[in-house]
C-alpha cells in the first residue's frame, strides 16, 4: 500500500456533521459521503419527512430534524437537539438556496418586496443564525489532528459571483451570504474554525430513484454542463480535512463546459 | 472662453434629484451641489426636522420628506409626493448606512439576530424599495442630451469590499446592496438608466455649524485620512453627467493616506 | 452664476500633461480636452508624424515626441525633453494597447512566444518605465489646490478584467498592467500622487477627418455599443481634479448596451 | 471498509506528473505525494543537481531535468525528453516564483527595469511556455475516469491577489500569471484540460534534512503562520482528481493565523 492523502486525515468516526437544508442534491450526497467516512450525520429541513431523507435514515443512519432555519428560536433548539443526539458538530454545511419561487426571473420593477425579504431570510439570514450557533459550539471543541475545531461550509450560487439582470433579490441574498462567510472566516479562522464558501457556478444534477441523473432546471436535458453533487460532496470533505496551515476560503466549482 | 467639460452636459435645471437618507455628510453635500447646479432637490429621512435639513430648505430650497425607507408603502408614497412636488426624479442617491448601533463591532457569537435583520432592512432592503420605485419612473423619462433617462447611485461602505471580522451583519447588508446594484445595472443600463455604486473606503467627515470639519467616528481627530463629503458629491455629479457611451458602475473613493 | 464643480479645481494653466501613445482615439481626445482646459500638452508616439498628431500640433499646440516606450533609455530621454520643453508633468496618461497583431485571437497552442513577450513589453513594461519616470518627477512637484502632486492614469482593456479564451498573451499584459497600477497606487498615493487605471470594457470609436465616428474593430458598424473617446477624456480630467480626500483608483467604463 | 473518496479516483499509476521549478518546498512535497500515489514524476529545474532533488531521485524515483523555463527552445526540448522518458504528462505543476533578488522590496522609483523584465520572464512568461507545451500534449491524451485529459496547476503568490507597495515588478508578474491561467482555463477546460491557479497567501515552510520545518523568510520563526507544503500538495492532488463536472479554477490557501 502506498502512503496516501488519507493517512494524515482526522479520525472521521469522531466527526459529527450537521447539514442544513435537505434535498436530493448536495445535501443527500454530503450525508452519504460523510456517513461512509465514519461521521455521525444529521440533516435539518423544513420538511424532514421527504422520502429522500427517510431513505437516508435507513441506508446511512442519518438523523432527521425539522427546522425552519430562518427562525432564531428554531435554530437554537436544533443545535440543542443535535448536541444531545449526536454530540457537538465538527462539520456544518449550510445548503439552502432560499429563493421564493415567485421571485424567479423577475425584473426589479416587477419583483415583490415581501418575496425579496423572504428570500434573504431563507438564505443569508438563516446562514447567520446557523453559523452563529455552530461558532458558539465549535470554539469549545478540541482541535483535531489537523488543528481544526470545526468546519463551516456555505453553499452558494452563481448569483454570489455576479449580479445578473432580473435577479436582484437573489443577488442580494447570495452576495449577503458571501459577505457573511468572509467576515466569519476572518473572525473564526484564528480561533481554529475553518469557514468556507462554495459557489456552484452551474445547474446541479442529482441521482433519481431509478439511478439516472436528473437536472435541477425544468426543461433542460441532462448533460455535462451541470455539476454532480456527489463530486461537490468530495470537495466539501477535502475542505474539512485541510490542515489549518492551508485553509481555502472560497472554492468556485463549475463543469468543464460551463461558460463563465 | 475655452471649450470645457460642461459644454455638453445636460441642462441641469430640468433635473430632479431625490436623496434618500438625510445627514450632515454626503446627503447634505449632494443636496447643496445639486441645487447649485440648477436641480430641484428633495431629501427623504426618518426625521426630516433635523436642523441640518431645515437649514438646507432655507439656503437651497431643498424639499424635505418624512419616510421610513424600509417600508414598501412609505416608499411608494414618497415617490408619489416627489413626483407631485418636484417632477419625476432623474437622479436618485440612496445614502443610508443602516447599521443598528447595537450591532457595531459584535462578533458572530454575540450579534443579536433581530439587529442583524434590521440592519439589512435599513440598508439593502430599502435600496431595493427605493431602486424599484426609481426604475419604474425613470424608464418613462425622456433621455437627456447624454442619452440618460435617469441615474441611480448607491453609497456603500468598506464592508461591501471586504467582510471584516466582528462585522458579519454589516457585511451581509453591504454585500447585498452591491449585489443588488450590480443586478440593477445589468438590467437597467440597456434601458437608459445609469446605475452606480460608490463604496467610500474611509471614515467620512462633514462640515459643522461653525464651518470646521468633523469626523464620523467618535474619538478620532480630523485629518486627511477621511473623505470630504463635498468632494464625494462632485463624483456623484460627474457620474450623473457621464454620457451613456461611457458609464462607470463602481467607483471606490478613498483618501490618499488610507491603508487598503 | 451658480457655484459649480469647477470653482475649486486646480489652475489648469499650470498643468503639464504628457500622453504616451498617439492615435485618433483616447490620446487625441485627451490632448484636445486637456489643452482646452489650459494645460500644456505633449504626446509621445513611436511615429509622431502621423497626420492626426500633426493636426493636434496646429489646432491645440500639442508638442510631439518620438519614443519607443518599451526602451528604458528612450523613456528617460523623453521625460528630460518634456521637462525642458513644457515643465514637469503633473498629469500622465499611458494609453498603449501594445498587442502585436499576430497574437490576436490565437489559442495558447498557436500563439508565438516572441509575440507574447513583445506584447508584454509594449504594454505593461512600458507602463512600468513611464510610471517610474513620472513618479520620480511628480514626487518633487508642489501639491496643487487639491493636494495633488501629480496624476498617473493607465488605460486598460477588458482583458484586464477577465482572461478571455484565445487571448492568453494579452491577458498576461493587461493583468500585469493592473497589478502594476495597484502597487503604484498603494505606494504613491501617500506621497501625494494619484494613480488610477481605467479599463475600457468596450470597443472604442473615434472621430474621423470628415467628422463621422469610426469604430476600432474592422467590420463592425458604428453604434452605441462602443465608447466615445471624447467622453473617456472627460473622466480622465475628472480623476485628475479629484481632491486627495476622495481619490478613485479603478474606474471601468462601458457603454450602456455592452454585455458584461 | 467504508466507501471513500478514493474509490472513484483515477488510476494514478498511469499518471505522469511534471513539476517545473525544483526546491525543498512545494515542488518536493508534490513530487513525493505524487510518487506515493503511483505516478511517474519528473522535476525540471535550472539546477537539477541540488541535493534535495538528488535525494528525491533515490527515495521516490523522481526523474530530474535541467531546464531554463524562460527559454522557448529549452521548454520544447524538456517536453520531448519527458514524453520519451515517462510518457505524456497528465499533471503539470508550474511552481516558479521568479523574483530576481535585487527587485525585492524596491519602490517604483528604485526598481531596475532589467530586473523587472527578468522577473516577468522567469515567472509568467515561463508559465506561458510550459502551459503551451502541456496543452499541446494533453489535448491528445485520452480522458481518464474523471473525464480529464490533463491538469495544469500554476502556483501563485499573494502578489497575484493584491498589488502591494514597493512590489510593482512582482505584482506585474503574478497578475500576469493569473490572467494567463484564467484565459487558459476558459480555453482548455471545454477541451477536457483542467487549469487551476493556487495563490499561496502566506510564507511557505519546508522540511529540512533534520526533519524540522524551516521558514522561507529569513529572520522569522517557524510557527503556524506559514503554509506547510505537504498540505499544499494534498490540495494539488485533490484538484487533479476532481471530476470534470466540478472543476475549481482558483483556490487561495492561507494559514489560520494569516491576516487578510
Amino acid at each position: 500500500m502506498t502512503q496516501s492523502e488519507s493517512d494524515d486525515t482526522r479520525p472521521s468516526e469522531r466527526d459529527v456533521a450537521l447539514i442544513v437544508g435537505g434535498g436530493p442534491g448536495i445535501s443527500s450526497s454530503c450525508a452519504k459521503l460523510f456517513a461512509e467516512n465514519g461521521m455521525r450525520v444529521g440533516i435539518a429541513a423544513r420538511n424532514p419527512d421527504k422520502l429522500v431523507l427517510q431513505k437516508l435514515e435507513k441506508t446511512h443512519s442519518v438523523r432527521r430534524y425539522a427546522c425552519d432555519a430562518s427562525e432564531p428560536a428554531a435554530v437554537e433548539l436544533l443545535f440543542q437537539n443535535v448536541v444531545r443526539d449526536l454530540g457537538a458538530p465538527t462539520l456544518l454545511v449550510h445548503n439552502i438556496d432560499g429563493r421564493v419561487p415567485g421571485i424567479f426571473r423577475k425584473g426589479i420593477t416587477e419583483a415583490d418586496p415581501g418575496m425579496a425579504l423572504d428570500t434573504f431570510r431563507n438564505s443569508a439570514f438563516s446562514a447567520f443564525l446557523i453559523g452563529q450557533q455552530a461558532a458558539r459550539i465549535m470554539r469549545e471543541n478540541n482541535a483535531d489532528a489537523n488543528g481544526t475545531r470545526g468546519t463551516i461550509i456555505f453553499t452558494n450560487a452563481s448569483a454570489a459571483l455576479k449580479g445578473f439582470p432580473s435577479s436582484g433579490a437573489f443577488a442580494m441574498a447570495c452576495h449577503a451570504k458571501s459577505g457573511l462567510a468572509e467576515s466569519m472566516a476572518r473572525e473564526l479562522m484564528p480561533q481554529g474554525i475553518h469557514v468556507a464558501v462554495v459557489p456552484i457556478d452551474a445547474a446541479i444534477g442529482w441521482t433519481q430513484e431509478d439511478g439516472t441523473r436528473a437536472h435541477r432546471l425544468a426543461g433542460t436535458t441532462v448533460d455535462d454542463n451541470m455539476a454532480d453533487p456527489d463530486r461537490i460532496a468530495e470537495t466539501y470533505l477535502h475542505l474539512h480535512r485541510q490542515h489549518r496551515s492551508t485553509w481555502a476560503f472560497e472554492v468556485v466549482l463549475r463543469p468543464w463546459l460551463e461558460k463563465w
